[in-house]
């Protein structure tokens, strides 16, 4: 038989560690004049990342962010085993002619802001099960083709209501692999990354798949709403599965909820008895300064969590602030039909454990 | 260390046998009067399947496929413990108010119409990694949501060139488990899956992952042009990692390249010294009568392999007819917006392996 890796209901673990490998965060103008601007590898003043359009510059930015990611990691693309990448673009345009067009065996994946969770998992699951030595995730989202996309062209200077999140012009990729991936990695990798990593590795240590959650709630320029009764779910499933508290973190971080969505997601889950707020943080609202920034409720996309995390988050992890996380992509699934057809937004979200080890080689 | 399930370059394999425990194919009016027929769970005349709009009806489909599936296997929802589902909407949109909507940990995934290859090939390496117990793998498409989607409305009654395909109306899905997973599924499940069985077993014994391939073609009304170079890459990868020939299959099965793209696949890889036309078949040609049904090319969509593969291919696979094929679902990645802004249309395609096995419980 082969290990069970199931824990709970809907919780997986590793038998053995899943290690990061290469991160990358590539971002627009607007992220790269935020708080977070130091974390990021590349920030492109124009937005457009050398394309034609806004959906030719997101799937170079994603491009851009994987290549960086590979490259980081020490690898070339034809060592990456899989690639699992995704968009909110209709049928993964980004992807497709983004990070698809790398020599590397391609699986799309589409959970909307949560891609970056799934896409995560899945590649942790590929490596976990025997199935690839390392592999890649990666998720982009831009301004400006997610407007045209869902809401309005930028022409028409449309006014937005103050609990619309903005979505972030960025992608954030991460390799992960095995141990012999690790070692691989760290005999090839540049040396300022050996640098920046000492003995310290940072391990995917588990993580909880998401049910769509459906609470009613039409309003697709209150997105934190629609997705924070997923976001409260799935940590509370987690809670369970794993028998921790919200204590056993030092941060929880849900994906995009914004500031109204932050809210609800706590309360929720103090409903059920968790107390997350003393450990809570939100993507979306560490990206910009909202005051500053004027992006109202916070920002948002499958960009948002995903440079978030292949930046800060994951810096602050191998510098050794945090010992252990719980990545919490969050994600509203509306498409411009069902939202004009006046549809529910069913929101999704799930869970990653991030785990600082010293001594990791 | 973990068993290594990795053969070559791109392929795996799964050390443990990985069972199909359910299958459930329903389809509409034009599939329900083509040859395939009498392999169908269920076929709607109304092409509505109780839904208020295309996109409604396409949801309820794939989440009728879904649950008939997993009661086939002899399982409620809730002890399915991962679903893969994927369509051909913007956002996934059949997915999320389909199959979504069940309290099942959810993954969207998205290949256009190798979406099928895609979601089993996870849910089968979601079970041999030790991730679960079961998954369920689901993938739809519908006619006029599809027409909608990426053409014209059906009002406008335009002129479709002979080189195009016609959108399958239907939704396929399967159960995979493991051989604990397998001996409750022959416990609980009804007397005709048992006595349908008897012995047998169908495994998912192997597979390989495809890479996004692009010939440069732009031609959206002849996506098997697109589609083909992708599908005689991974097939030639496939039997590269696995040391077999085309032989070795008693049938190499393409998912809808259609009559132009089915010629082009056999020419490729008569280039590369494989001789594949003695095994080849083509869901886009099986499930419709192309004379009588004036299909021009054939039958395309994530659920024209998906039914095909639900309903005939496993059947030929029960009854013995075939002990050994190839399932290569094929993918043309175009959005609406990619093809008017005249971007090539890259192709993508995964292979699954399904092997008959005797005594398999």
């Amino acid at each position: 038989m082969s290990a069970k890796r199931c824990v709970g209901a809907q919780s997986i673990c590793f038998a053995e560690d899943i290690y990061v490998l290469g991160r990358a965060a590539v971002v627009g103008k607007k992220e790269g004049n935020g708080p977070l601007r130091s974390f990021f590898d590349e920030i492109d003043e124009t937005d457009l990342f050398g394309g034609e359009n806004w959906n030719d510059a997101e799937s170079r930015m994603m491009q851009k962010a994987t290549a960086t990611a590979i490259r980081k990691a020490g690898f070339t693309p034809k060592q990456i085993r899989l690639l699992f990448a995704g968009d909110l673009l209709g049928q993964l345009l980004a992807s497709s002619f983004g990070a698809g067009e790398m020599p590397i065996p391609f699986l799309g994946v589409y959970g909307a802001c949560s891609t970056m969770g799934e896409s995560l998992l899945l590649a942790s699951m590929a490596v976990g099960g025997g199935f690839a030595d390392c592999a890649a995730a990666v998720t982009s989202s831009h301004f400006a083709s997610a407007e045209k996309e869902f809401r309005f062209p930028l022409g028409y200077g449309n006014q937005r209501p103050l609990a619309a999140t903005w979505t972030v012009t960025g992608s954030g990729a991460l390799v992960v692999g095995d141990k012999t991936a690790l070692e691989r990695s760290m005999a090839q990798t540049e040396e300022s990354v050996k640098k920046e990593r000492g003995d310290v590795q940072v391990v995917i240590a588990g993580g909880t798949i998401g049910r769509v959650t459906d609470y009613g709630v039409k309003d697709k320029a209150n997105m934190g709403a629609c997705m924070a009764p997923a976001a409260a779910a799935v940590v509370e499933a987690h809670l369970q599965d794993f028998q921790r508290k919200p204590a056993d973190y030092d941060k929880i971080i849900t994906g995009d909820l914004g500031k109204v969505g932050a809210e609800i997601f706590a309360d929720l889950l103090g409903q059920k008895g968790y107390r997350v707020e003393p450990v809570q943080e939100d993507c979306g609202l560490l990206i910009y300064d909202n005051e500053l920034q004027d992006t109202h409720s916070g920002g948002s996309g499958c960009g948002c969590s995903a440079v978030t995390l292949a930046g800060y988050l994951l810096d602050k992890l191998y510098e050794g602030e945090w010992n252990r996380i719980l990545f919490v992509p969050t994600g509203a699934l509306l498409s411009p039909v069902s939202a004009n057809e006046g549809s529910t937004i069913p929101g999704i979200a799930h869970a990653v454990v991030l785990e600082r080890k010293k001594g990791g080689n």
